[in-house]
């Protein structure tokens, strides 16, 4: 029933894990890689920590409005979020967030930045990196696969910084906390306006 | 050199996954899951997510203060935390608690209660239950095993909700969320303050 990658490959390590670390199981998105690690008093314990691949978060401004999206997804309720998904083994962010903007909206930038990355390091490793895409203009339908439903729409930088009360925004907790420290913080919120918005 | 668990268990499935789901890899702290998800075409596709086994956080107060550890493991650098733990298959989350903070720090309460639970909803399958500890006393010295190096030190409510801006806080970003909802509203704070310290 289940097709599963049981094949091993023999890639060094990843980053995040010591070198001797080795991957015992590859699934279709997740890798889990064990070491021994050695304890306090000489002995020695199996440690675990899973792998999954790069995603990207785009920020796209449209006039003075931000790009979301609502979508729907198999196995997950309506949702609102910023155009995303995940970087291919080899694949630039940049371009990966280039791709998922064109694919999910039909929106193309000139002016690309990152301006956050995360990458949790507990038991998880999972980089996120988070881009602004600023102007940007349609120059194409959205190509959507099988498992995307999405409709886009068009925020104020206010709504969207108090996006941090709406149940339905799908978005990481770090960024929520990013959210957070902007409402907490005028100079704050204002550099980020500006880096969104240089030109108004 | 690894000894993994390979004897996958013909459980039935987790919370949070679909009853089909079924377990691919079992290692020492994560299982994988897979099923087969039905597109909005029609069309199936291997959906995949991880589990992990639930853990606990203690707030305790001794005194009027709160007790905090400082906390060197092998594999991570020093930081500051919250009494804590991982939940035994079968266990009660509080009694996993009691348990930790004992160990940890030799402290003991007749006054818990859960205030506080996450469970990521993502490819991430983790419960992190939150429990108050209130009027701890100290009856024991701590047993740390091999991988623990801990020191505990106390500190006040108003240090507490100011350790999101303390790079070795090592706490979920949810609860670094709540804290940050606290400081921005006087209310929120003084009601968490009388959960606390209810006698003062």
């Amino acid at each position: 029933l289940l097709s599963m990658n049981t094949n091993i490959e023999s890639r060094k390590s990843r980053e995040g894990l010591p070198a001797h670390a080795r991957m015992v199981f590859k699934g279709v998105i997740f890798e889990v890689w064990q070491w021994e690690q050695e304890m306090f008093d000489g002995t020695t314990q199996i440690f675990e920590k899973v792998w999954r691949p790069a995603t990207v978060e785009i920020i796209a401004t449209v006039g003075d409005k931000i790009l979301m999206e609502e979508q729907d997804q198999p196995n997950r309720p309506n949702n609102i979020n910023t155009p995303s998904g995940r970087v291919d083994e080899g694949e630039d962010p940049m371009d990966a967030a280039k791709r998922e903007l064109l694919e999910e909206t039909g929106y193309e930038s000139d002016e690309w930045s990152l301006f956050l990355k995360h990458s949790a390091d507990g038991k998880v490793l999972h980089e996120v990196h988070y881009f602004i895409a600023r102007d940007c203009t349609k120059t194409q339908e959205p190509s959507l696969d099988a498992g995307e439903k999405i409709e886009t729409k068009l925020v104020t930088f206010e709504e969207f910084i108090r996006l941090t009360e709406e149940p339905r925004f799908w978005m990481s907790p770090e960024f929520i906390n990013y959210l957070l420290r902007l409402q907490a913080d005028p100079n704050k919120k204002e550099g980020f306006r500006k880096l969104l918005f240089p030109r108004q």
